[in-house]
């Protein structure tokens, strides 16, 4: 099987290498980055750099790994381009906006709208790491839009890189993620921002940072060009989870402004229940 | 040595576990829960449980892991039972309330106040981890007010446990433990509560949650009733690291409503500049 990995990041860098080490795969990469294309090569990601015209004539299977605007955009002409044993996959962290663009694309069928749930905070071609899906999950969208045999490829691909695949539609999709992945992101940046701007001593984040600190910030250090178009494409659920925070956040500060105890408490003890679903 | 620690939880049960284990320390437990007490002995954490009066008179160190408004109560009291050979060292997170209690006592230089930088998001003897300190850095405040050999003990004490101890004056210590150790805390505790309070679907926060949300929600399994006193003691400076959070995330908020996609990504790049500070 040929496939292609359009976008040699942290997400499209990873399924390049765990596809690389599987008998009868060859990996054909894309990047329009040309520095993350010698990367690649160097690091043994693919087995060959392409253009996306080349990448696209000569493989069984297009994966795009691109910024979701980028998805959004270009879709549309990789479907334009293919036929009826090829199948593209994307694997952007949202899907509303993108399923909607090749919704009545002739070629539709050919197309498996996927979220391999599973990241670090690191990007670019040398934070592609092995066997980074192995236990997570993966959502597919539209699995009735897509042809049986396209489907049954894509989920071919994620269970060989160790990922059990679930079913939501595109809104479903966009609104839990803005909920259980975009806020935690919005919530870290801005986290990391608040301390770089109030610690007017920096060396003592450094100093007296913890464990605590670490976990809680570690995402804001995660690649703007990533986020940006994937809080755009889904602002409205993200705006709503936003609200909600906000609103929380200023709840807590009165209560502990006001010596409001029983509140402050009652909120962390609510809160505690996350243990509940997560352990 | 004989070492006395006042409450068995994370911390005290993990500096209990730690002392334990070394040759000719002798480990005295003084818990008010029953519950705890009896763990405490199951889980070999001390040699024996004692009461607060027994403990203090018996030994050479009074280690004080309790919640900080506890601290703040009876570290007067324990001090008025020591003599010139015993030192009390107390491991709260907030210092300045507690320094200034106990400022004038005629004791005051048996007294060693201490905060090791480690812990978990769990809680209670069964917590108690070993080597939970080891690389660690520990702060010591107004140590011109310990004996030289008090101050020795404390230092020699936190030293076997792996940990490097740095010196600052309260009031510093609060201001930056706000910003870098307790805005994390209620950031995290008020995400959790946020996601459970719009995710009507829980069985999706367990489906869709991955790494990213679990390391930015983590702190939210905390113990309210350690950090209720901890975010009351230090109001002021925690009040101002919120009002900044809080104005971050509405500037956000706004810039992705608005399109205004510069503005956001500015503003995530400028956190990623966390990265050469915690890298």
């Amino acid at each position: 099987m040929k496939v292609s990995i359009v976008g040699l990041g942290l997400i499209g860098g990873s399924i390049a290498r765990d596809l690389k080490s599987q008998i009868n795969v060859t990996v054909y990469g894309v990047d329009n980055n040309p520095d993350h294309a010698v990367q690649a090569m160097e690091l043994g990601l693919v087995h060959e750099m392409k253009s996306l015209e080349e990448a696209i004539a000569e493989s069984d299977v297009i994966v795009m790994a691109i910024p979701v605007n980028h998805i959004e955009s270009i879709l549309p002409s990789v479907l334009d381009q293919v036929d009826v044993h090829q199948t593209v996959i994307d694997v952007g962290s949202t899907k509303e906006k993108i399923c909607a663009g090749v919704q009545s694309h002739v070629n539709r069928s050919r197309y498996v709208a996927a979220h391999p749930l599973a990241g670090t905070e690191y990007s670019g071609p040398t934070a592609a790491i092995p066997r980074l899906f192995v236990d997570k999950k993966n959502i597919i969208c539209e699995r009735d839009l897509s042809a049986d045999d396209a489907l049954e490829v894509a989920l071919k691909i994620f269970r060989s890189m160790g990922m059990k695949t679930y079913f939501l539609n595109p809104g479903e999709h966009d609104k839990h993620l803005a909920y259980v992945s975009h806020l935690s992101h919005v919530s870290s940046f801005m986290l990391g921002l608040t301390v770089l701007d109030i610690e007017k001593d920096e060396s003592q984040i450094f100093n007296l940072a913890s464990t605590g600190f670490a976990s809680t910030v570690r995402l804001a250090k995660s690649n703007p060009n990533t986020w940006a178009p994937i809080f755009e494409k889904n602002k409205e659920h993200l705006a709503t989870a936003l609200d909600s925070y906000i609103n929380y956040l200023i709840k807590f500060k009165k209560a502990i402004e006001g010596n409001d105890e029983s509140t402050s408490r009652e909120l962390m003890q609510e809160a505690n229940d996350i243990k509940r679903i997560l352990n």
